[in-house]
């Protein structure tokens, strides 16, 4: 700064002005300021932003698995709103783990992030409150915070869950199985609340074995779906509680004799040209991203309101997996 | 620090032997020291390792697209390795912009990575020359660096592009088409290269029309494709330079009649479930994002090694795309 302003033969405040691009800068004032500004590598973009706000112009986001397909549109969501609002954004993953979680969110808040985005993995967030408290902007998305009261951008988790299972009531089915996610994750539980809201609402008896909630590893998921598909009173139709259970629900029932109707929460690529096609309840996983980001910049330009949460509808598509009818319908 | 040796009524130098796992200090000192440290909520790990190296324990990831499913195992790979280091991983996005990449990679050396793996956007990495001189380590992925002298770890792009259209010439083959990258991307430009390689070997001509470099967007490639696959030459295969130009193709293809033959670079989730299953040269991008890391924590740890190129090979997969012989062969 002094040094394009000795450059430029003008005082700190008129580079000032200059960069804000503020009024009472003449012409050629401007063009000097500037020409030193390009000759001495200034960074004008950040240093403007950094002037303007006593803003750092990064905000963080915090992904829970960097590997899940999910997360890649709403990240690249998150990333282009944050470059229309001329921020960098610095992604770190959780890999599931709260403590990770903790780490990661706090080194970034010591990085000088003017905002976080965060996917949690843990529940428990007031180790956050401090750094809100400071001024750090924070929005959930996916999930919501736990024990703080903060900003959350999430889908209709239970809505789009109960409408997959009843899309399978309605197509015949009496004995459906659920594979989650693991039971401390929020939408797992939703998914689960959702699936036996659609069962009760038709009459139709849970049995437990039907119920399986843990990790999303194919061989925890292919266990599960071998369990419910087998045994005395085998169920004809999966519902899949996320895309990484998904595609391993898939493999298993195209390896199977018979086959069982399945729909999966989350669409995936290339899920329509499979044989069936694989009917999903769709989130608009880049309209979470988007919708996320945006209330974290309406937030660092200042908006004081109360903590929201907006939850986003969801969208079955039906391709042929979900269509299925039982092929060994128990007399009832 | 000073809090901890005053709880644990030690020197300082007491207190940084325990953080340190240094000799020369009791049982007893060691076990007051560990209280204290746990009472004060001082938060070993990270100081420990500050203290020991002047690091902090950070480093880097620059991808290139959020998005891109290749990118998810590698980035993941990097993550367990820098975790195995005690290291926090920030990953951030150029987004394909070589001005966002340098702006990127800048701002994480602001924010004092020790270390940084990059996935270049652009090709002149001039610019990193000063913060590796300062002592950040960096290793480029998947991309070599451009214009400077710099560890990479790369798949062999034209290796494993010769293999696919040589296996497409194998099954009859004598009009192949190639879509790839942007040319500005140098494993575009290597699997031209082997494409461009195996057709000479097999005294096989290229016409220019059948070679498709640009955005990897769907739109731009089913252009590319269905001009390849009409006209009076028709292709009647294609190899396609990436997973993104390779699940367009597969579209592409699959609302055609008279099924032309596919190779796709790189393999990419469900390939196998389709019909038919898509044969692809497969790079093994964890085992790429492992190396890469391995390399930088050898360099964290003091390793004053000339720059080294590691290329790993790639392995073709055949499932059926691939294998599809020539609907409509030309009189040879």
């Amino acid at each position: 700064m002094k040094d394009v302003a000795a450059r430029a033969g003008v005082g700190l405040k008129t580079v000032s002005r200059v960069v804000n691009s503020e009024p009472g800068v003449t012409p050629d004032t401007e063009r000097r300021v500037q020409e030193a500004i390009t000759a001495l590598g200034f960074r004008r973009n950040d240093s403007a932003r950094i002037l303007r706000k006593g803003r750092t112009a990064s905000v963080g986001l915090v992904l829970e698995d960097l590997a899940d397909p999910f997360y890649g549109p709403l990240s690249r969501a998150v990333e282009e709103v944050a470059r229309d609002h001329g921020a960098l954004l610095i992604n770190g993953s959780s890999a599931e783990d709260p403590a990770r979680e903790q780490e990661l969110v706090l080194a970034l808040c010591a990085r000088r992030v003017d905002g976080l985005v965060v996917i949690p993995a843990g529940d428990d967030h007031r180790y956050l409150e401090p750094e809100i408290s400071a001024g750090v902007a924070t929005v959930f998305v996916d999930r919501p915070a736990g024990r703080i009261n903060c900003d959350a951008v999430l889908s209709d988790s239970f809505g789009g869950a109960r409408d997959a299972v009843a899309h399978l009531i309605a197509h015949g089915h009496r004995r459906i199985g659920f594979i989650g996610d693991q039971p401390r994750i929020h939408t797992a539980i939703e998914r689960l609340r959702g699936y036996r809201a659609a069962m009760s609402v038709a009459g139709l008896p849970v049995n437990e074995a039907w119920m399986s909630l843990g990790a999303t590893d194919p061989s925890r998921v292919l266990a599960a779906a071998e369990a419910m598909l087998s045994g005395p009173e085998p169920v004809t139709a999966l519902f899949a509680g996320n895309n990484r259970v998904t595609v391993t629900a898939v493999r298993v029932l195209a390896a199977r004799p018979g086959r069982a109707a399945l729909v999966g929460f989350d669409d995936f690529e290339l899920a329509d040209l499979l044989s069936p096609g694989v009917t999903v309840v769709a989130q608009d996983a880049a309209q979470l991203g988007r919708t996320a980001a945006n209330m974290l910049f309406r937030r660092l330009e200042g908006a004081d309101e109360e903590p929201r949460q907006i939850v986003l509808p969801t969208r079955l598509i039906a391709r042929g997996s979900g269509e299925i009818p039982p092929a060994h319908r128990v007399a009832s």
